[in-house]
């Protein structure tokens, strides 16, 4: 039963998660023109959809990789790797994603950093870089001592966390910059709620449920990898009746 | 020393709060022309300054309440009353602030509820009024089985922190949204960094280190208050050898 209902969490979240890219790339298609790398135009459209994709959807993704029951048994290292790949790979999509807007915007002779969705969403970026290398070198690497590690963990798993609210709220503020750029049509403005003005705000919902799914099931569900040593009444979910 | 570090932080957060405070009132005074009820222009100036004190600042502070250490020992029920009150007033100047903002457009014809920051920030008082609500019902009233209590308990404690998270996503994306409508001078526009700008993007900044400090203390921090029957290695800090 607790097996069953994690997975079909799973399900909803990765659904939920697919739907989160989709929306941004339909959006970007549908009223931007798509994607080109060698168009400053359109080599813009890839920032929102790298930055929902990589620093957001990736990037829940790999928070709750010791969430799966797999992981409470056996070796910790496979997961502690493949919870630290999946994250750099959330990284090198996110530096693509700015790289996308910085030379998009020095193309076209447009300040870098000056509004606060920018300043929120580079620093989102920088607490992501030194949340990895940290946990890299202290969870990862062998040299910290257990002592260190169970210091640093709730930590850890708090600016993992902090870091993805971070993330939301630089992904709404920057739909909502986008929207007031774009929407400048005066018999159709973003105060008319046009198409494109509800299918981007819609976007924007599903990002925060999708976060509010990830830091649930991060923060507050029971699916946690029991600590070694540490007296518990949960039992780990493979061995829980099924 | 606990004890200590414990009122140094509060003594942090305190100042940071009406930091958040002081320089909303101050971008409104000083860029906007201040306060007036009766004119909608100055009307809405409210707003920002009501949002950020009653969604954030007060709602962080009341939200801490069990942290302190005199609330560790003696009777629950004062710090129950207190918890729902400070909140109940953060709610009251929330309310206040939507009015403002309502108000003001509804007399200047602006749509109301269209921008993803509405989208958000009314979902935010939504789940606010809803979690008052609960807690109220669960918590205070006299009603609940100890066993429903404890169940909605981590649940009550994650909404808690994830309304404030969405209240920080609503307030950088408000500010953000503000200095676009604004900062409209050709000569001297947002993407030039105009003093407004830096001011105000400061202050969505240090919203951003305040809803850090609290989320922080509330769910990492160790200045939790014991659970009754729970087995723990930690003591009150009262008692913490002072």
């Amino acid at each position: 039963m607790a097996v069953g209902r994690f997975y079909l969490s799973c399900l909803m979240l990765g659904s939920l998660g697919l739907l989160c890219i989709l929306f941004t790339i339909y959006w970007m298609r549908y009223w931007h023109n798509g994607f080109a790398w060698n168009v400053s135009d359109l080599r813009f459209n890839w920032h929102p959809v790298l930055m929902v994709t990589g620093m957001v959807v990736l990037y829940g993704a790999a928070s709750l990789v010791y969430r799966v029951p797999q992981s409470w048994v056996g070796p910790k290292l496979p997961w502690k790797a493949l919870h630290a790949a999946l994250h750099l790979l959330a990284f090198i999509l996110t530096v693509v994603g700015l790289v996308a807007v910085f030379s998009a915007h020095n193309k076209k002779h447009i300040s870098n950093l000056y509004s606060l969705h920018s300043w929120v969403g580079i620093t989102t970026v920088f607490l992501f870089a030194c949340q990895w290398f940290l946990g890299f070198t202290i969870f990862l690497l062998p040299w910290a001592s257990p002592w260190q590690r169970s210091l640093l963990k709730p930590i850890h798993v708090f600016f993992g966390a902090f870091i993805l609210s971070l993330a939301i709220a630089s992904v709404v503020s920057g739909i909502n910059e986008k929207l007031f750029f774009s929407l400048t049509n005066v018999t159709k403005p973003y105060s008319s709620l046009p198409s494109e003005a509800v299918f981007a705000n819609t976007t924007g919902m599903l990002v925060v449920i999708f976060g509010l799914l990830v830091l649930y099931i991060l923060l507050a569900s029971s699916w946690k990898r029991p600590e070694p040593g540490i007296l518990t009444n949960r039992q780990p979910l493979l061995h829980d009746g099924e």
